[in-house]
Formats: structure tokens, C-alpha cells, sequence
């Protein structure tokens, strides 16, 4: 069994070259860690103008900094400015149509969105301090006898990788849907409203952006400026939800970790020496957790506020009938990503907990010839049942949360049946603005 | 008192011949383990096609395992496929049909009925390792200090079988009211359409089952068949149950021991010895719980979620009027038993965590100068409260849980009050497809 | 302060007489148990036919016990055929004349009351036991050193005594009402119907029982039976509640005794051995909670299940118009005893729990340095909150309950709201059966 | 590191003199202490003739206490016999008229009220003994080693009185906008009802306060009179929720100053006395906590209840049309008003427990080579979870409560959905009285 002290071999590659090679002889020191994993989701992110960091595939992580005078943080901050003045005029818009059910979500759906990209924008400022908590819990899990372990086994980056990007690319199967079925309905509008004078892509681009056209001239720019931030306010919320399962998936491969480790020395007396450094890891994760906590507590919140209010709309407006078939499946493969994403991240958001309290039983088998003081106060932090992270503490992601907020949201639907109503067809509405 | 180590007395009988009497002079070393007792409700469960697994009786657990080339795997095999087949015709005549409340429930039964088989199948395939946890945690429970306090109580046979074969013979009654109801709607039904081209039988099941004879010919073989597959569905509802029970009987009988042990040792000064078992062994049966609990949490959720979702169905059905009294006797028989296996599942399975707490108070008693390492350990072990049961972790199995469920269903059923209407009556709907 | 043993200083009185005069010099050991508590209050019981136990005035507990052939068990059992009699006659009548919600309510009560006394009737036949219990808990509470901190306080005796008598003389004010109530209703039904050859109370009692003197000749001596019946009936809800109220007492009265003992001696350094006693104290009351919790469960869960459904029933029934003001004044009054009297009662049964972790903070503010294993495991066992009463581990009696009830019916108050309809005003309706 | 005696370095100034210059060279030992922080918040209250209490500037907290025979005392009691009689006429002329949900929620809101003047008056007469018990807690937390940490931060004082006076001038506000809302209405009353005899003042109070003359004649004096009881009687409510946050933070404060301690000597060896130290400090303010409890849970109980109530009772009238600009903006503010206040003191409450947890993570990083009885007492405290404030123990201060209240309130609102119904508008009715 191995009891090495929990250093880091620090090889001489250390702190410069990017991993352009992924089938190198020697492992990379920094392979392995949170930074390594998360950095193709944070380039995903950054190609919707989120979390503007330069260096984010840098084998050190001390170089990752937000930087302002990068394309990456000009690119972040035209978006928010653009996309403020966007925000303003579309809500203005709703407010003088009169704010229905359907406006009202549109509108806290802008709000959230771009409080959303301003949260992200502040969490870039101090994500060098935030990969530095992640690195000071990661410093003894890098080393052999946590590696050896996890031999065989789905790495950290292959996880969240690869959820990051199926997610994505779901929403982005969602986002051409939206567009066949916005383009059938002006197909059928057109027809209906015997327009001539209009293409299909012209009439697409003036019913979908009333409120742009209202006020600037119709021109590829000004669609090809109102598109892109479309696309990108469509995909932040997304991103929200993988951004999340991202640094959830980071906490809990350490705990896993050491429940390898704990159970590779099943049955085998362990030095005291083994129980003190076992403690160490497990409190630096708890610290790590706390942390994750302090500091993305209000993204976990608005992300559960905002997946819970939409589902419950969208559910709701599921009792409606629709005309076209695209329109149908555009909306229920809508609704059921929406539902899959929210239970992704809730499942993977309360694995943490899972796993911080793995070890417990086989802590309890431990003989107690061989039980001590550092025994004794990892099995109490263990049980403790602390190492959770949370919506600002106003909720705790637990996986009882998930059925919670299942019989909260059908209490609701089934309250809300009385007061379904048709809502007006617009596909045959002729008027623009 | 007894303080003797905790082995198993292996006799030479042990690994061969069955038990075939129950009378001899001599305890069979395996009678009193959970596979003994588990045996005759598995058989049951083998008739209607589940859990194909070969030389339950055999007195070795190791020889009961999932064999290929068996014909219970074969008999399997063939229900999984006919009635693969089967539930897609039934869902696409539902679809065809349009689906309404009653409809949807139907889909929902079909499926989650197929599911579970399937389920029961992988679990076949690791019985001989559930087993395996089982054999490992009753190793000393089967010892004679053990079994000398459990003299004059239920053994875990008796209740696992009595109460398997009860809810069985229930259900049985069910389905003959079932049949004794359709029965009569469709002698009601021949003289209201004045059918004489038909008798009462070919009428009964061109009426039960549509979807079945619009495709296939009407003769004996197919009724069979069709039979034959209704019946393994719909006992494989109440079998899901009956499994949830065995196996919470089983771990609860083992916590109970432990309490009876030590009520026997109640004010007697014990060795540090004693404890030391007494605290292995409940550490044995929280690790068979957690076993169970990963193993079977599915099937613990499953069978919640759809006993909730049926009741809460058939309550609002309860609502309505019926025409005649057999269907009257049938629909209430049915609902009460439907909420008596519920409850009856929920209790036996939060009294794994109601057994697991019992010696606690005991081990208050304990006077101070008897205090140790090992008792310290156990109170800790005891009071935690983590040995429970769960649905993947999403609910607890504690007896507060039956006081939600209920709440849940309340609300549900007043808030739904003003949706009742009614439901065409299809006894005189003289259309067959 | 007064470490000494807490054995019990058995008077030469003990064992013999009643307590006739409660102004001796010298004071009885049996004064200040729960036994000598709660005498007249089991006497009011046994009025009303319940608890039929003998010799419960007598000195020596163990002397108060069931005899089948006393008085008061053969008054009981006369009750109990009669009732039983009385209630399928009710029962029958009301399902003749259909079930609707008022009738339903009518029979739920019948039968709860009618479970109620059988279930008094069996807890008269183990009252020795559970006088055992609380006599075991009770031997070093009875001694010198808990007297002496509760001098100038209200003792056990006052506050059982005062509880009782105070809502049973309520529930008499709530007889009247109803009696003058119907008697007033009576007078209107009269004048309506032009009733002349009966006089009033003839047709107050032929329209009070009709589904008696439906079947039975009317005189005066099936009147008495009748009424007689129906007192008894009536209070025995009521007194359900005062004994749930009495044992509470009984229990967290010793809970504030060693708090007192603990609050005397804050700030003194006391020898192992105190801390040794306390302990055991502390951990004999909690098993006299633990055996009145497996005892009285069942009392506790129909008490609150019975108390839950009428006012929830109650209140529904509150949104009607009344005609005669003594209608309206006995509807509330009824219905606010109703409420005051459940409330009264989880105030009581969770200020068992509340009492038990009172210590704790006492138990903090001992220094350190006489920290010992005693004080280790009382901390630990007053911190665990395992220590109160509950419905059979459905729920459990804290203060938290309260709110969780009343939440729970304000939902389903709000959500009939919609079902409001008016009842038929039968004060006009002039037949009799 | 420090580890100083925490005795009270007592200046020769203590016990005299009022703090009139803020920027004198040495720091009065009364600085910094709750009784110093909470003064111009009380000074506030006795404008409103709230908590009577003399010398409340005074640097001795024992000389701030209540005399009956101070101008303060009168004040409140000529406050308190006016405001009993004036609610007397203000409940019989509204149960007059009818009650309807909007005259019910007025009558609440005096009784409500009403009784808050009567429990800050017992407040003022057991103020002495709560200063008492927060000197207790605070006794070491004025030392030097504790007011090191505190450099640079806000202090206690300024919390208190930041968010005291802010929300009462939010509060202010709120007034001069109802002021100015009902100026409006009566002029367009007026204007319709063709009133030439009255001036817009005249109809003004005769509109407002039509149950005050009625009965009395309509002159300066009784206007005075009437609008100052109003004034006081609006702003007890904004109060009650100002003195509940003040004393929250004044708990809250001493756990963050034990936080701020243990970080400042995180990774440094401390001896056992520290430990010990560091503990009893922790105890006193577990003291001080259960002491507010005690003390003003009742206040905490009846803020939340008032709070949630007209929460609710304001957003149902919320789906109400209003016709006036500013009787719109006047609702809306007031309403979001309340929720901020509401949410304020919730958070600021529930803050108390978040503070008294956080020392956990710190805790658990100490070296187990430093573990002793004192650490280890300490750990299970802070882990505990119990030093938290409650509303009687019906429910407890923690950042769960915040969103269980508005998952209650959403559902209450929907359910209540269906029973918007429109208010006939009283600002054309012309009848007085």
C-alpha cells in the first residue's frame, strides 16, 4: 500500500507549451486538473462572448487571467453593451403591446440572460483565484496513488467534455428546429396574408424582430448584428446549465477519488500517517466545495429559478393545441431538452453530495484497533452531511430536491388547469409591428 | 452469556440435496438465510416469467445463478419478445385512438410493466452476487447465539412467504373480479347491440383485446397467447411489490436479531469482545442495506412512482358512477388493494430504518464504565439514521414518507375535484375496433 | 449541592390507604408521581365508561389494575355492546339515505369514537405495566434533591388535573350550546310544520336519533339509554385528548426537573458521579417516552387524524349562512374549542421534546476540565433530538408540526373554496326518518 | 498571536457621560457593544411611542431602564389607552358594515399592531436584563484581540443604524405617497359626488377616518389627535421588522467576529487555552442567542405571520385594475416595500445561523496533532446547527424558510386565482359613513 507524502512531482514541462499532442509518452503535470479539463468548454463558452480569459489552455493555470486588452474580453464587452441597448427595446416593445402571459416570460427570459453574461463577465475577473482553489485541492490528487487508482476509469475531461458538448450540441439541434418551424409558420402567414411584396427570408426577419425593424433600417447588417446576439443570449442559458455540471463534475472526481483509495486499502491496516494525509484530502475538497459554494451559489440559484419558471410555463402552454406539425415538434423536443438539461444539472449538482458521503460505510469497517483521532473526525465530516453545494443556501442540491421540485411543479400545473385559455393564433396575424 | 466467535458451524450436508422435508432432526446450516426463505417467492415469480434463475431450492446459494440454456431463461426470453411486440400494437392503438386520462394510464401501465420484466431479467443475471451480500452479512447470523434468541418468533420465511403468497392470492381475487365484471358488461353489452352472431366468449375478448385481433385471426392459439401475456403483466405489477417486500424482510430480520441480542444481554457487564462483534455484525447488515439500496433503488422508485401515479389515477376515477355492481365491487376491491400493497410495501420498507434505530435506547443504558472504542462507534452507527432504504436516493424509506405521499395525493385529488367529468360509458359502444 | 444516591425514602406509609386529606404533616412517597397525577382525571374517564381500572385512588400503583368482575368493567363492557349496537344502526341509516359529505363526517366520527373506547379498554388492561414504567422512571425524580428544586413551582398534579378538568368543563359549555341550539331549532320546526300532538321534547329527540326510535318503541327509558350513549360518545373525543395531554405531562415535567437540577448547580464543579446519576435520569425518561410512544402511538396518530378531518370539515362547513344566531353561536364555539383543544394538545406533546434538549446549553457551559464520558454521552443524547412522542413515527411531536397542520389546511381550505355549496337547511324539513 | 485573558479593560470614564464626540483619542469601552449600537434605532421607537426606556445614550447600560414616572412612560401609555379605544370604534364600525376580506384585513392589521405596542412596552420593562444578557456575551468580545480583527470593516453601530433609518425613510415615503394617492382620490370624489360644502381637506379626513366622527366632532384637536395615533400606528409595523433585524445583527456580529479570529490565526499552532477561550465565546453567544429566543420569539412569530399575510392578502388585490396613476405606483410600492422589508429581516434573521456555522470548515483544518477536548467540544457545536433563531420553535430562522414561504405564497396565489373578483371602487361612492 502506498503512503507517499501527497507532493506534486513537478516535471521540468511544467508552466509553458500548450497539449497540442494528447498521445505524449510522459503524462503533463497539469493533466488532470479542474484547468485541463474545463478548457474546451470554456473556448465553447467564449465563442458566445462568455467568460473572456486569455490563456485558458495553458498548461499553467497561474497564466489564465482575464485580461482586458484581449479580442476575447472587447468581443465580451461589445456583446453586453450591444446586447443592453437590445434588452431595452425589446422590453419597451412588450410593455406597449401589454403584457401577457407568453410577453412576461420573454421578458424575464432577456432579463436573466443578460444578468446571466454580466455574471459570467464577473466570475472571468476572478477566475484565476478560482482555478487557484481548485489547484490547492487538486495538489495531492495529481500524485501517483490517487492516478493509480483511476486507471480504467472515465477521466475528469472526458466527463465533463463530453456532457458540455452533447448539451451544446442538443441545443443546437433545438436552435434549427425553432428555425424550421418559425420558417414553415411565415410560409404559411405569407399565403395567408397574400403578401407580395416580401420574400419569405424578409417577412422571416421582420415578425421575428419587431422591435429592432420598428426602429433601424432593414439591412444584412443590422440581421446579421440582431442574429448573433439572438444566438448568443439563446445559448448563454444553456451554457449556464453545462458551465455548472462543469465545475459540479470537478468537486466530485475528487471525492470519488478518494473513495478508490479508501476501498483499493480495504481490509488493510493503514499508519496513522495514511488516515492524516486521507483527512487532509478530504477536507481540501470540502474547503474546494465551500468555495464553489461562496462563489457560484448565485449562478446555481438563478439557473434552478429560471430552468423551474420555464418549465412550468412552457408546460402550461403544453395544453394548447398547435396548427403545423413543425411547430409541435419544435416545442415538445424544446421542452423535453429544457427538462433533461434542468435534471442533468440537478442530478450532477446533487452527486456531490453523493459522493462526499461515499466513504462513510467503509470508514465503518474499519476495525477499531486501528481507529484514532484522525479517524474519528473523518468519519464526523464525513456524516456530517455539510459538503454540499447550494442556491445561496437557500436550497441544498441534494437529489430529494429534484423529486421536490417535480411535486411543486405538478401542484402548480394541476392549480393552473382551471385557467387554461387559447391564446391567439399569430401565425395569421398580418400586422408587422 | 454467550460471547462465542462468530462462525458458521459448516455441516457436512452443506452444498448439496435440496429441502425437501422440513421435519428432520437437524438444522440445515442454510436454513434461516434469506436465499432459504426467498425460494418458494421466486418460484412464484418464475411462473409469471421473472427472474429466470436456476437452483433456487439448492441448498448452496452459490449453485442458484442466471444460466442461458435453462428453460426458465428460454420461457423468459420468448414473454420479453411476444410482448415487446404486444405493447407496441396496444400504444400505437391508443395513439390511433387519441389519447385521453384513461388511455395514457394504460400506455403508462403497458410500460412500465414491460420495464420492470426487464429489470427482473438484469437482476437475474446478478442474483448469485446479491446473494453473495446477502450470505456474507448473515455468516454470523445463522451462528447458534443468534438463532437461540429468535426461538418462539416468525422466522424470516415464514413472513416473507406468507406475506408474498397473500398479496398474491389477493391479486388473484382481483383478477377474477375483473373478469367476473367484464364479463357481465358484455352480456349487458350483446343484448343492447343485439349481437347473435357471436357468442358471449368471442364477444369478451374481440373486447379486451382490440388491438390483438385487428391484426391477428381470432382462434384459440392466439387467445392463449394473448392471455397468457395480460396475465404475466398484470401479476408482474403486484410481483414488483412482493419482490420490495422479500428482500426489505430480509435485511429488517437481521437489524431485529441484533436488538433481541441485545435485549438477552440487557444489564450484564459484556468484554469489549462482545461489542466488537455485536458492531461487525451491524455494520454487516448497513452494508446489505447499501447493497440492497444500489442494487434496488430503481425498483424502488418504480414501483412508488407507479403505485402513486395509479392511485392518484383511481381515486379521480372514484368519482364517477358506475352502472352495474359488479363493476362497482371490482373498481373498489381494486383501488383498496392497489393502496393496501402500497402501504404494506412502505411499511416493511421503512421498517429497515425503524429496525436499524431500535437498539439505541439499549445502548444508552449501557453504564459508562462498560464504555469503549467500539460501543462509542456503534451508538455513532446507530443514531446516524443512514440505513435506509431508498428510491435511487431521491426519497428516503421512513415512515414519515407514507404521511407525504398521502398529503401529496390529497392535495392532488382536490385540486383535480373540479375536473371531474364523465367518462363515456363503453358498455354499449357496440364497435369492436 | 446534593450528590446523594437516588434511591427512594420509602415512608411506612407506603403501600396502604387512600389520600383523603391532602393536609398532612409528612409527605406521602406516592405524591408527585404520575399515578397520584393523574387519579382524577381517570376518574372523570371512568364516568364516561373509559379506563375501567380499580384501586386508582389507592397509594401502592401497583395495586390500580384491571378486574374483569368490578363495577366499572362491566359498566365499560354494557357500553361498549350497546355502542357497538348503536352504531350500525346509525351507520345503516345514513347509507340509506345516501351518503353525502355531512353524513360522511357523521359516521367517520361514530366509528373513531367507538375505536377510541375499545382502544381505552385495552390500554385499562395493560395500565399496570405503563404505571410500571412511569414508576421506574420516577423512583430518583420522587427523592429529595428534585423536590427541593421544585418548590414554589405548580407540581405535576396541578397541571394534570387543572388541564383536564378545564377542557372537559369547555366540551360541558359546548353540550349545552349544542343542547339549547337544537332545542331552539326544534321550537322553529314546530311552529313551521303546525306540529300539535307532540310536544317539544318528543320531537327534539324523535329528530335527534331518528334511526332509533325508527326500530325502538319511544319512553323514557330508551331516551336515557340513548342519551347516555351519546354523552359518552361525545366526551370520549374530547377526553381522547385530555389523556394524549396528561402522560405529555407526565413526561415533560421529569424532563424540567433535571433541567432545574442542572440550572442549580451551573457554575459548581460536581464529581463524576453527578454527572453518572443525571445521565441515568436523563436516559430513564427518555425510555418511559420511548414506551409511552410504542403504548399511546396509535392514540396519538387518531387523535390528530380525527382532530385534522373536523376542522378542516368544520371550517368548510364555516363558509354557510346559519339562521338562528344560537346556531351560529354554537358553530363557532364548537369549532374554536375544537381548534383550541388540538392545539392545546401538540403544544403539550411536543413540549415533551422541546423539554429534553432544554439541558443542552447548560451541558456547554461546563468547563472542560470536568469533561468526562458521562457528560459526553448526556450531551449526546439530549443534542440527538430522539427523544419525543410521535403518531406511530408518521410524525412526530414538535413545534414544527403546528405550522405544517395549519399550513396544510389553509391549501385545502383555499383549494374547496371553489366547491362551496349550500347544504339543505333541515330545520324546516318535517319529516322525521 | 494573542491569547490574552478576554477580561474587560475597564477605562476610568466607565459609567459616565453620553457619547457626544465620536472622534475622541481613546475608544470608550462601551463602544462597540449592542447597547451602544442600538440607541438612535430606540430613540427612533420612542418617537412612535415605542419601548419607553430612560438613559438610553447613557455609556452604562445599567442605568437604560424603564421608569414608570419619565415623560417617555406617559407618553406611551396616553399612546396606548387612545389606541385601545380608538381600534375599539375603528373594529365595531367596520363588523357594522360587514365584513368583507378587505375590512378583515384592516381589523388584523389594527389588532396586530395593537398588540406590538403592548409587547415592546413588556419589551421596555425587561429591557434591562437584555442589555444584561448581551453585556454577558459581549463582555470579551470589546477586548483588543477581538477589535484587531474587527479594523476596517463596518462596525456593529453603523449595520444597525444604516438599516434602521433606511428602511424607515423607505417607510417615509411610502406615507407621503398614500398621502398624496388618497389627496387624489377625493379630489376626483369631489369632482363627482358635486361636494360644494367641503373643502378637499374636510372630505379628506371625514373619507379616512369615518369611524373617528362619526362619534366625535370634526375640529383640529380630534384630526391631531386621530392622524398622530395613524402615524404611530403605521410605522409600529416597519418597526417591528428595524428592532428584529437590529438585535439579529447584534447576535450575528459576535459569531463573525469569532470567524474573523479563527482565520486570522488559521495554519499557527494555538495552545489549549486559546481553545478554550475561543469556545466560551462561542457558548456566550449560544447563550445570547437562546436568551433572544426566549425573549422575542414571540416577535419574530407575529412579524412573519403579519408579514407572509399581507403579502398575500396585497398581491391577491394586485390582479385588481386600479384607476388612478397614482394610486397604482402608491400599491406597487407598498407592496414591493413589504417583500423587501419581509426579505430583509428573514435574511438578517437567518444570517444568524449562517454566521454561527461558518467557523466549521476552519475547524476542521486544524492539525489533528492540536486536537483536544476544547476542539473537539467546540466542532460539535458549531456543527449542531441549533444556535438559531425561531419563531417560537413553530419554525426556524434559516435561509430555507425564505423560499418555503414563497413556494407557499405562489401556491396560495394560484389557487386563489380563480376568486379574483372586481371591488366595487370606493372613490365614487359619496356616503360619509
Amino acid at each position: 500500500m502506498s503512503i507517499e507524502n501527497p507532493h506534486i512531482r513537478q516535471g521540468n514541462g511544467y508552466g509553458r507549451g500548450n497539449w497540442k499532442s494528447f498521445g505524449r509518452q510522459y503524462v503533463r503535470p497539469c493533466v488532470g486538473s479542474f484547468h485541463h479539463a474545463v478548457a474546451p468548454v470554456l473556448l465553447l463558452g467564449q465563442c458566445i462572448t462568455l467568460l473572456p480569459v486569455v490563456n485558458i489552455f495553458s498548461a499553467n493555470y497561474r497564466t489564465a487571467r482575464f485580461k482586458l486588452r484581449s479580442f476575447r474580453c472587447i468581443y465580451s464587452l461589445v456583446y453586453l453593451a450591444l446586447t443592453g441597448i437590445y434588452c431595452t427595446f425589446f422590453i419597451r416593445w412588450y410593455i406597449r403591446k401589454g403584457l401577457n402571459l407568453a410577453y412576461f416570460a420573454n421578458c424575464i427570459y432577456m432579463v436573466v440572460v443578460y444578468l446571466s453574461a454580466w455574471l459570467f463577465f464577473f466570475i472571468a475577473l476572478r477566475w484565476q483565484s478560482i482555478l487557484g482553489a481548485f489547484s490547492r485541492c487538486e495538489r495531492s490528487f495529481l500524485s501517483d496513488h490517487y492516478r493509480r487508482q483511476s486507471k480504467g476509469r472515465f477521466a475528469l475531461g472526458w466527463k465533463i467534455r463530453f456532457t458540455g458538448f452533447a448539451i451544446f450540441a442538443l441545443a443546437l439541434v433545438e436552435d434549427w428546429l425553432n428555425y424550421y418551424s418559425a420558417y414553415q409558420s411565415n410560409i404559411v402567414q405569407i399565403a395567408t396574408c397574400n403578401r407580395t411584396n416580401v420574400t419569405v427570408w424578409q417577412n422571416f426577419y421582420l415578425r421575428e424582430h419587431p422591435h429592432v425593424f420598428h426602429w433601424l433600417p432593414f439591412n444584412g447588417f443590422t440581421i446579421a448584428i440582431t442574429e448573433w446576439i439572438n444566438r448568443c443570449m439563446r445559448y448563454t442559458w444553456t451554457y449556464l446549465d453545462i458551465f455548472i455540471i462543469s465545475f459540479c463534475y470537478g468537486a466530485q472526481f475528487r471525492y470519488e477519488q478518494i473513495f478508490r483509495r479508501l476501498v483499493a486499502v480495504q481490509g488493510i491496516a493503514c499508519p496513522t500517517n495514511f488516515w492524516h494525509d486521507v483527512r487532509m484530502d478530504y477536507v481540501a475538497v470540502s474547503e474546494l466545495v465551500q468555495v464553489l459554494d461562496a462563489q457560484f451559489g448565485h449562478l446555481i440559484l438563478l439557473a434552478c429559478a429560471n430552468d423551474m419558471y420555464f418549465i412550468a410555463t412552457q408546460l402550461f402552454n403544453g395544453f394548447q393545441r398547435r396548427r403545423a406539425i413543425a411547430n409541435y415538434v419544435y416545442f415538445w423536443y424544446s421542452l423535453l431538452l429544457l427538462m433533461f438539461r434542468t435534471i442533468v444539472m440537478l442530478y450532477v449538482g446533487s452527486g456531490v453530495y453523493a459522493a462526499s458521503t461515499s466513504p462513510l460505510q467503509l470508514l465503518r469497517n474499519v476495525p477499531s484497533k486501528h481507529w484514532g483521532i484522525d479517524l474519528q473526525r473523518l468519519t464526523d465530516e464525513v456524516a456530517s452531511g455539510e459538503n454540499v453545494l447550494s442556491g445561496k443556501q437557500f436550497f441544498f442540491l441534494k437529489r430529494q430536491l429534484i423529486l421536490a421540485m417535480a411535486g411543486t411543479l405538478v401542484t402548480y400545473e394541476l392549480v393552473l388547469l382551471d385557467q387554461v385559455k387559447k391564446i391567439p393564433d399569430t401565425s395569421t396575424d398580418c400586422s408587422y409591428f
